[in-house]
């Protein structure tokens, strides 16, 4: 069952397999008799196209993938809605794939896009993953990729992040002008430039109040949610117990306000709590939660605007485009100055 | 550029397109002789199969569609936890598709998938679904589906499922034993069977308890946040005002707390809330939630084994597996005895 390729019939006709790949596609840029040549000739030796690499250089599938960590955050189910919204109103298809936090596995999605079920991908890497190899070849065969919120900054990619850095300097300010002078921060892994981002931040804020930094006022979490809990049990029974919190990843509210409570820490009265969250119920928690509020909806909206952009007109290079939206800092009960515990 | 097809090429042998197909995929059905024959006029007419149906029918996709509703919500969240796991123990990819709650959208994404990117499917149907032809048409055409959670109970197909009857009726009786006699049902849209099942479960409940029920007692609210919080302030504000509500999804929760607040009501001391929810917030809430808690994990691993197992084993049938695994009814402080509102 052997092919007749692209490749072996620009062989036979002296051109390029490029000339040869647009005049099969009608393109514009090929003259009249080229194409009718190219077309003649595909017909008698009965080429048949791939498929998958049609629908690929096409752009036939009208399908969009979305790669990112995991969905039960809020933070990622609102960008998702965000995507839907502009792809819905486009006439697009969402795929959505879940690295669970593994650059293996990472690679391997994107490697099984390659086939061409996807025209565009947005994605939000995981948090093992520290270089793009992968990423870059999804575009060198022509699928255009979008960073959101997780990016690697050295990828000349285009990409929508929030303000990471200045968010987190004035959650910090905030917890200082609230009366804390121990304040830890837990951190996701290190190596996602949003946590560098935000650490940069929090340290920045310390020293313009002239608190000390010490290496373990950062503390790191993993994404076991048993041993978060353990972490934070840990951390507030430290002898410079903290007196402020400033957390980087939502799920960790839950794990704060249990090791407070089986602690007898009345947050906010000795412990005030901020987490960077998208959480609905952040008003009803007891007590209601101060967050650093990412415009998720709005991140999820403006990658795919700008991937459907560069997917309708094949001309524009959007790889310069670094939309930076601005996080909210929502003060509750949580940094309050009364205690609301029971 | 004409394609020869299967059935061009089994009218030339004189063979059905069933017995080419078979030969073509080395079937142990087909005898040896026939095998050859097939095969050498497969490479002297230069016949190339269609990779989207050889991938379909030969089962190499090794990818697994989830279609469902929304991911802003805890039970679907975590279902995708126990749907991933057992994928990747196994080998498999997951395409993750949502409804947003639309049957036509649901009809397009499981018509996409006829075209070959998926081995099986896993579906958690809209709120407006109400027949299954689509459903079917997948099913016809090789593709095995699996239900789970919202399922189409006339449709012959595998499904997995909670006692959404009997959680019901347990978490109206434990509201009936906390003092209530005035318990409101607040429904997501009655067509679905999950809907239909708890509310049986919870009149059944009222009627063993000689509590008259009101069609009024039943509460529709709809996709839209602000909406829900006007609906449940305006029954808050009833004449007969209800001293304690069972909500059957879990994004209610908010605005059930938000208008209490706002109408000064305490929770639990004038009314009791318990929720069909896997929030992971409900023990930190202001009060704590009681909830009934939903397998989810379990339901999107049982329901993942049992499809990896039909495609792993093409002559069995799973048709008629009907798994039911239990909820648990999580009593908190919303329906205690003593009131810890401010």
């Amino acid at each position: 069952m052997s092919q007749l390729t692209i490749k072996s019939l620009a062989g036979k006709l002296g051109l390029s397999t490029s000339t040869v790949s647009k005049a099969l596609k009608d393109s514009h840029e090929i003259s009249a008799d080229t194409k009718k040549k190219v077309q003649e000739m595909a017909r008698e030796l009965g080429y048949v196209p791939n498929p998958y690499a049609s629908s690929l250089r096409g752009r036939k599938s009208k399908t969009i993938a979305v790669v990112l960590p995991e969905v039960a955050n809020s933070f990622f189910s609102l960008s998702i809605k965000g995507i839907e919204a502009v792809a819905q109103e486009k006439g697009y298809h969402v795929l959505i794939s879940l690295t669970n936090e593994s650059y293996e596995k990472e690679r391997e999605i994107l490697k099984a896009f390659l086939s061409g079920r996807v025209d565009g991908i947005l994605i939000s890497i995981s948090q093992e993953t520290v270089q793009g190899d992968h990423i870059t070849e999804m575009i060198e065969h022509g699928i255009p990729v979008v960073f959101f919120d997780r990016v690697l900054p050295d990828l000349q990619a285009a990409r929508i992040t929030t303000n990471d850095y200045e968010s987190s300097y004035q959650a910090t300010q905030h917890l200082v002008n609230c009366g804390c002078r121990q304040i830890n921060f837990l951190a996701i892994p290190e190596s996602l430039a949003i946590s560098q981002e935000r650490m940069a931040g929090y340290k920045q804020a310390l020293s313009d109040n002239n608190i000390p930094f010490k290496a373990s006022d950062i503390v790191s979490c993993n994404n076991d949610n048993d041993k978060d809990y353990d972490i934070v049990h840990q951390l507030l029974q430290r002898e410079q117990r903290p007196d402020g919190i400033l957390a980087s990843v939502e799920k960790l509210t839950t794990a704060i306000y249990e090791a407070a409570r089986s602690l007898q820490l009345s947050i906010p009265g000795q412990l005030k709590v901020i987490c960077f969250s998208n959480l609905p119920t952040a008003p009803i928690l007891n007590p209601s939660l101060t967050t650093v509020t990412q415009p998720a909806f709005e991140m999820g909206q403006a990658a795919a605007t700008l991937l459907l952009k560069r997917l309708e007109k094949r001309n524009i290079n959007i790889d310069q485009e670094h939309m930076v939206i601005p996080s909210t800092l929502v003060v509750r009960a949580s940094t309050g100055t009364t205690s609301t515990m029971p």
